[in-house]
């Protein structure tokens, strides 16, 4: 009897659980441990470039200050440290967002950033609106307030009318777009697009939810004005934009002490705030303190240091795509962070592929089809340049135009 | 227009957010940095009992470690580091909890634990089981996921059946108590209530989750066996116990680290590490590393440093509102923990007396009402012995006194 019961509580949440599966990204991770796997699976950044010494540097002095030092160990408010908060208040002044300490909120990364804003914005059944493909990790956060997705392409020309009408009886809740060098695809919007995208939040009366992780990470070219620079261009005050700024130190700075940031009107960061509070009460009081020091002194320093590394990344992996891929396969070309995007012929599917590539050529990536909420984009696949040497990357892209060559002689023509 | 339409969407989620409204406790500690209040509000440790030169140390020694310190800010498996979560176990298996690892996960505090528990188990219309008065953080915890809340008293006989009736229509999901010392009021759950607790759990088919947050601050006597302790005695397995054991380093190391775990079954830890890698992906990394480092080398040594500190303070405390109090004002006797509860006199409400307090006799406390997710409870509330000396402890009881002295010669006779 008490198997019985006790198996049917267990289904009751499994079924809730379920619309959290287990990440792709995370499973893959595992691999990378495994010797000779060439992994351009992970979306990491290469810890020989952390800023080891200035980290040691920072909690050491931290620790040490008679004030800081217990303050750092303590709890601490919702909102985040002052000083960090309003350090992040004039990195967005410069670029072009001119917002005050009360329009940001330190969050656990961007990741928790999302979470909250899905706690907030998401009722069961409504609609969000996402990319195809968009950054997994924000399908999970917003699964568990149990969305329905509608796509939008930021390049096409469908009327806000359309949009809507396709939502059929669903609330339109929110729109979330990567417009940086985005994960999964590298790719930029240019300013049209983001304009495209506002109007469109704009029509549909929905915060758009900027994910900015990659921003920073730019090897070259003029930056993209941020969706909420051109918001606040529009608007004349932040407190009264509707693009929530996600930001994050975890591909600048380290990801390890997990700190990032949601810059918004006042009146939504207030609401992030109370959520926070109930979430985890607050972020790492002594990883805030020690972030701020880091930031204050070697922000700059460290991007300049860390971007010409990956673009040269970036360059060869290019270069062996050239080289190595089989008539047939497409790719995107990143003016920044982390990501190469691959289309494969159709009829292809990246995880069976993924299965060929571990056993017969030893690479790893993600399948592309994890990154859909609609279940296409099957013929596709994330390639990550940020931890491999060239050298490796020439090798890895070898192998896997290899395998692509093998298996696309093998398809039947015509799709057949 | 874009007024109109902007405020129409600040209100529809300003609708949500009301049900995450802002911690009387956090405002309250913000009263804290006044000059000349006594604060007994807090529900803190004291900084000075912190052990900081271990804390620097730790940091000191994993960063200086070639492995440890680039690991150490990288990021990592949602469900922790897997050292510390082997420490945990062990910690656990002494009290009486024999698990593996995989039991345990690792949550930024305990209160990321009842976050992630409410986002698993509760869906909107679902009856959450709480204590009255309960943990203020719990509620917060779990209202974004919009439960009812259904109350339940551990010492009374009243029948699983008769507390199914009462949810008249609405799925129980859960039921949520802090056996040792609680929070708010400094009472401990005997083996019987315990016991009690865990066949109603089973008789409602429902989890029962254990907050343990101030499970190890106890001031003497033979420690209870936690509820999973006891579910596990009965299930012999932990694998198929319903008990979800919330534990943090908080109370004993430090709480800006954002340390805590789930202890639970193998089932239930798998859905909570998904739920958690949507939220945050992970806990700081090297917070994880170096709170292992300090938990495997001084957490007896500190508990045994801080326990007795508390305990003089609580009978400072005790003592004091023995001398001070005016008859028809009642408080418990806690065995650990940071917290005195008092009782006063029916028509007497504690939001008002705070306020008189504040002003009167510069004294600050946690009104109890706020404890409460029936709305019952207004004359009561909560007093905290842990951030003060005992000379402090003394003053600040005894105004409070006089205000209740004055407070009560004034009500009106027979509640008239």
């Amino acid at each position: 009897m008490r198997d019985d019961s006790f198996m049917a509580w267990d289904r009751a949440f499994a079924r809730r659980a379920e619309r959290m599966r287990a990440s792709e990204i995370r499973e893959l991770l595992k691999l990378l441990d495994q010797p000779e796997i060439i992994s351009f699976a992970g979306g990491i950044p290469d810890p020989a470039l952390f800023p080891a010494e200035a980290v040691r540097e920072a909690y050491d002095a931290v620790l040490n200050d008679p004030a800081l030092g217990p303050q750092a160990l303590q709890y601490s408010v919702s909102e985040g440290y002052r000083p960090l908060r309003s350090w992040i208040a004039g990195y967005m002044a410069r670029r072009g967002v001119i917002c005050d300490v009360e329009n940001i909120v330190i969050t656990s990364g961007s990741q928790q950033g999302l979470d909250l804003l899905g706690k907030l914005l998401l009722s069961a059944g409504d609609t969000a609106l996402v990319t195809a493909p968009t950054y997994l990790g924000a399908l999970q956060a917003f699964n568990p307030y149990e969305p329905r997705y509608g796509i939008i392409n930021p390049m096409d020309n469908r009327s806000p009318a359309a949009i809507a009408r396709e939502a059929v009886g669903s609330r339109i809740a929110l729109a979330y777009v990567v417009p940086d060098f985005a994960n999964p695809t590298g790719e930029t919007l240019d300013e049209g697009a983001r304009l495209r995208l506002l109007e469109m939040a704009e029509a549909l009366d929905i915060p758009l939810i900027e994910d900015a992780a990659y921003e920073a990470l730019r090897f070259g070219g003029k930056p993209e004005r941020s969706c909420l620079s051109l918001d606040l261009e529009r608007s004349g005050n932040i407190d009264r934009c509707r693009t929530v700024y996600c930001g994050t130190f975890s591909k600048t700075i380290a990801p390890g002490l997990r700190v990032g940031w949601i810059c918004a009107s006042r009146s939504l960061v207030q609401k992030v705030v109370l959520a926070k509070q109930a979430a985890d009460l607050h972020s790492s009081t002594i990883n805030q303190i020690v972030m701020h020091r880091l930031a204050a002194s070697i922000f700059d320093a460290q991007v300049g240091k860390i971007t010409p590394v990956y673009a040269r990344r970036r360059d060869a992996m290019l270069a062996a795509l050239e080289r190595h891929m089989p008539p047939g396969v497409t790719w995107t070309r990143p003016m920044g962070g982390l990501f190469v995007w691959l289309t494969l012929p159709a009829g292809l599917d990246g995880a069976d592929l993924l299965e060929q590539s571990l056993s017969e050529e030893r690479v790893a990536f993600v399948p592309g089809g994890a990154f859909f909420a609609d279940g296409s984009g099957k013929n596709s696949l994330r390639l990550n340049y940020s931890l491999q040497s060239e050298a490796t990357i020439e090798e890895g892209v070898r192998r896997l135009g290899h395998l692509l060559g093998r298996v696309q002689g093998a398809l039947p023509r015509n799709g057949g």
